[in-house]
């Protein structure tokens, strides 16, 4: 590492605002490496002040080009604007930032504004490690509002949830049996259901088949006296892009300071307290088995025994 | 689950080779039920006859237009071949039988051959642990070739090679930094490489670099004697495919009954005990530690800690 800039000193430029201490930073998260861990945690501390939206929905819902004409808008109103994408099968994911400009080209010449996409390597549960201390980082370099765009399979969408002070769901219309699956858990932790390319004919009827189901489940945010709207957008039109954004500051302004804000956030922390947990859990069972595996597998490649008892004897007996 | 038949009864039935059988079994694998273990125990210990390879690349490579076209050049042998495909972006994901039929038409209707979806759900380090399930599942069956198809985005890409008995790596032309990114792990693991599309112009300048990476790299496979080919292919002309089979084929016979075979299955035993005691861990920590991590959130929400070190905390307790 002859000639690296020193993480603490990359944490103060980033602190004035320096987007390229931002990206270093972001990149050194992304490797995952535990010499990173002792600044993230210092980065952790100091942040808090951010309002994370998760953003999340099926793939060819739009979310791309919404996410960057919500992000024009939220610009408008002053705050600057982080943006963590973590998409599978985005062929920019890798986190360069010529990629990034390329992925939302409007936002490239805006310093107020900064977008990256992590690939989903070093992921527990689905969602990239690595996405939260990102928004970390940009919490801490003045971005008062980050948010996370993930594609809405696998334990994404639920996850995103877990980790967001204002959770966003995104339905195309068309989706069908695709729309019946989202009642699995989904449709309850929404705070915001937006219908996107509600320029085309079929948009009506998603909006009334999510109507009728969202009356059915009692959504999580409706509990605390938040109307969860579902609001139609189009990013041909624009339509609906303004309402999204207020839409989300006011479910900010609405849960800041009251009961529900606060146990959001509690929520949140336990979640990422959770996550993190697991991964130490997974790491120091990684360096106890080497070398106590040898012999478990023998016997499994020997069809001796099965996955599920050979792997409880494994844990029995590093973690007795 | 009163009518449900029972898994044992459905696993007899699966013996004898009848594909709904097979179908409510990987779905109750699927479904990663604790109750389904005794029965996926069961299936692991009377499977190993099956070959499996692992079939993997970047989305919009063709990859399942080529397994389709494979599967059936693989059929014309005899063999019954069984296909699980893993891919989160993939609309038909869910496994519905219907879906896949609508996935890979040309195959409907072979009764020697199984094809499902399945989504990423109930995954551990990217690659859904059903899948193998699933397999064993397909290899009682007595599919004697079962092909996982995976996307080859985060670690799935990796881990793929490691659970499967012959790696086919499927790189689209014209990938430029994508095929850099091979070097970090894939070119090394593939025992059989393909450029797909060849039909087109640009499909030759990435076989040259291909060709000039594998010269640079010494693929895992090559240390055994196994000259890793490379193999251009064309779903539009079906150049290539009968030559892909052949060469799966050719790799399943030379590692048969080899020493490299069997450090082989060694070896894919190993990383389904490591991914099998991983799950049990994280789920006897996740009951270990409801009620504990309250008071730890609490700190972590206020700041007063970060979350590595409140982590560490946490299983320091639950796991001292």
């Amino acid at each position: 590492m002859m000639g690296a800039v020193p993480s603490s000193q990359l944490l103060e430029r980033c602190v004035c605002g320096d987007t390229g201490a931002v990206a270093r930073l972001i990149s050194r998260a992304e490797a995952d490496a535990e010499e990173a861990r002792p600044i993230l945690a210092e980065i952790y501390r100091r942040a808090g002040n951010a309002h994370l939206v998760g953003i999340t929905g099926a793939p060819g819902s739009g979310k791309s080009t919404l996410v960057e004409q919500l992000v024009q808008r939220l610009r408008a109103t002053g705050v600057k604007v982080g943006v963590v994408a973590i998409d599978p099968s985005s062929p920019y994911s890798g986190g360069a930032l010529l990629a990034d400009r390329i992925r939302m080209p409007a936002l490239a010449d805006d310093p107020g504004v900064f977008i990256r996409s992590m690939a989903t390597r070093g992921v527990i549960g689905g969602m990239a490690r690595g996405a939260l201390d990102a928004a970390d980082i940009l919490d801490v370099a003045g971005y008062g509002i980050v948010i996370i765009e993930t594609v809405g399979v696998g334990q994404d969408e639920v996850e995103i949830a877990k980790a967001s002070h204002t959770t966003v769901v995104v339905s195309p219309p068309g989706l069908g049996d695709e729309l019946q699956a989202l009642k699995a858990g989904l449709l309850e932790v929404a705070d915001i259901h937006v219908v996107s390319k509600c320029d085309r004919a079929d948009s009506r009827r998603t909006r009334i088949d999510l109507e009728r189901m969202l009356s059915r489940v009692a959504p999580q945010a409706a509990r605390s006296g938040w109307v969860v709207p579902l609001i139609g957008t189009s990013a041909l039109t624009g339509e609906g892009v303004e309402q999204l954004a207020e839409a989300i500051l006011g479910h900010r302004a609405a849960t800041g300071e009251s009961a529900e804000g606060e146990a959001r956030a509690l929520r949140v922390a336990a979640f990422r307290l959770e996550k993190t947990a697991e991964l130490l859990l997974l790491e120091r069972f990684s360096r106890a088995k080497l070398g106590t595996t040898a012999e478990l597998a023998k016997r499994l490649a020997a069809r001796q025994g099965d996955p599920y008892s050979l792997a409880a004897e494994l844990v029995q007996r590093l973690l007795p």
